[in-house]
């Protein structure tokens, strides 16, 4: 799938790639079906700016200033208006190699859909329960940096502990799930003990990426009284290689739905629009065929990214460039609008048909994932895309 | 405190000083209450161990071969037996500035302690649960990795949401208490996908170090239902200059508890004795004096640091050089092997006494926390400590 339509000169996202004539990695953009390597543009912008668009990742460039960052982005459109320079500098994304866009800190990963809550819990127990804390502040998780990989890498089906019946058994995961999630990429820092305001929670946006939090569901649910999520999530967890910037998003701002209850004092917005209009959707792919499996929307969340950010630092938490803050699934009302196969499959008790005919709950070996994210009027995410290979032999 | 009886020839820690003359962090070991910069000794070891010692942080010198390592620390005891070597390059421990020993990667806690599992759920409940998952596997959660500071950084009282009777609050956290804890530095780092067998476990582990994983019990305690704790830790964690290497530990193997139940394949131990006899104390500090809370065992651990390494790869999580595993609180099962308040005070219904007749349940601003470890004949672990400010205004 080439995605042409998600890069037009209104995105001009960053990402991180080398090639035949680029041995070293270093910043691109994406224009249709070109990228540009940014260093060899000729761009205005600060010496912090073009030192950065050398890097290995895109961290220098995301702690430089907003400021600083929307003369490169204006520069940038300019430049590739110039068709001599689109011709003499633009390489075919397919003759590129992307890599990580940043060297990731620290990840948290929140729940943001009241619909995911009242969906897996529906699909798990029987009932719709949402969590005590969640109408008062977005909840999260912290997640393992480590295995956060780029769109394409492999991902290996996990082994550990889970319930079989009334006994615990140790083997490879047999209800191996993905989820469908965008997260925030922290630009600039915040020091530790300090508050980042909501008012001020954009400036330490630097942009947004596609998620996909694979999950090991039977790991997952053997491990998580008391302490949450672990084994059954860190074992990988895919993102798209495009970073869009909160500026090429700005268009498609919306305010999210109503809150239930009135939220404490550091979460009442100020902003009229603080969440954004961005379709998802994910297919399975399976012997070259793709299934779909969900269309959801951000703009559904409960939760913003601005709020997550001012709850990871309310409590004094530092935050640091490169720092991922993941929504949790994104997830709808509707029977196709269910961002993980937990809530679509009813926890793996329904299952559903691929295009070709075969049945699925939960991923096969072979099975792929897709995700992908659009915005509208020529800005998206690409995709995020993973498939899944054989555990390990015990 | 001097602790000058932690720091004999036979333990030869690591650690990252800069003084008057070592404007650059550099890599530094401790000889009774004399610092040496490695760099400016004459040692043996290859180019790679030598670059390492003028970083400045310990990643590079951890991510060495054990065997390089060991030629190492070989070569610092000879050159340190040297009085002319000593009264030459030593620095007084006060005339130095001790820096954050490694730039950490992923920070996990773990549940290794059966009695802590024990003391805290009675403290709770009023009756002694264990989690399902812990005679399984050490359960852990990931942890903030920005936040771990070295001993001495003040510890802001962190503000957040927790309930309040039937209602739901935000303010600043009432009940902050502190864990008694040690962790493993990851040395050799491991593959995604990849399974670090038990019998391999100490080749990718550099060192241990004290940690204090510092609680706000309230903001916790209303959270950790479903996800497990976040807000509630990310405040601020403290760990201890100094890295003491497994080859200083070797005296001091001892054999775990036994096993409750049979645990899995990946579980089963093969070293003879496979923990560490490392008695830790920890003391309230106010008004300059202090006041002894807790004795306790590394050794009295249910799950060992070789346990940790498994479980945290048994999914083909990789591992890198810097992460930190943490064996959670480690408690006894006496009154005065509590490794935190929420044990000692039964959840903070019950006060204690300081030496000058104050009264205590949970920590005040201003308070100190101090915690040591010892394993004896003149290997120790000097001291990890942090002091309460004054929460933000909110």
């Amino acid at each position: 799938m080439s995605y042409t339509d998600h890069f037009s000169i209104a995105n001009i996202p960053y990402g991180i790639a080398s090639d035949a004539s680029h041995a070293d990695k270093a910043v691109v953009t994406r224009l249709e079906d070109l990228v540009f390597f940014l260093a060899e543009l000729d761009l205005e912008g600060s010496e912090s700016v073009k030192s950065a668009l050398s890097q290995p990742n895109l961290n220098a460039l995301a702690a430089t200033s907003k400021d600083e960052l929307k003369q490169l982005r204006a520069s940038i459109q300019i430049v590739l208006k110039d068709q001599f320079v689109v011709t003499k500098h633009g390489k075919k994304v397919e003759d590129v190699t992307l890599h990580m866009p940043v060297a990731v800190g620290g990840f948290t990963d929140y729940s943001c859909s009241k619909e995911h809550n009242e969906n897996a819990s529906q699909a798990m127990f029987g009932k719709s329960v949402i969590p005590p804390a969640f109408p008062h502040y977005p909840m999260g998780y912290s997640g393992r940096p480590s295995s956060i990989v780029i769109s394409g890498t492999p991902i290996r089906r996990p082994c550990g502990m889970y319930k079989a019946g009334d006994s615990v058994e140790y083997g490879a995961c047999k209800a191996l799930d993905y989820e469908l999630e965008m997260a925030c990429v922290i630009g600039k820092p915040s020091k530790m003990g300090d508050h980042v305001p909501l008012k001020e929670a954009d400036e330490h946006i630097f942009g947004l990426i596609l998620l996909n939090d694979w999950s090991a569901r039977g790991i997952q649910g053997f491990e998580m009284t008391p302490l949450g999520p672990m084994n059954g999530k860190s074992f990988g967890t895919s993102i798209s290689p495009w970073v869009v910037t909160l500026e090429a998003l700005e268009p498609f701002e919306v305010t999210p739905p109503p809150r239930d209850i009135r939220v404490p004092a550091f979460l009442e917005e100020v902003k009229q629009k603080p969440s954004y209009s961005i379709t998802l959707e994910s297919e399975l792919l399976s012997e070259g065929k793709a299934t779909k499996l969900c269309k959801s929307d951000v703009s559904w969340m409960y939760w913003t990214f601005r709020d997550l950010v001012a709850q990871q630092t309310v409590n004094g938490c530092n935050i640091n460039t490169s720092d991922v803050l993941a929504t949790g699934t994104v997830s709808g009302k509707g029977d196709d609008e269910h961002g993980c196969l937990l809530e679509a499959t009813k926890g793996g008790k329904v299952d559903f048909t691929l295009v070709d005919g075969q049945k699925r709950t939960y991923l096969q070996d072979g099975d792929g994932l897709r995700m992908t994210g659009y915005a509208g009027n020529g800005v998206g995410f690409g995709d995020c895309t993973g498939f899944i290979t054989l555990a390990r032999a015990l």
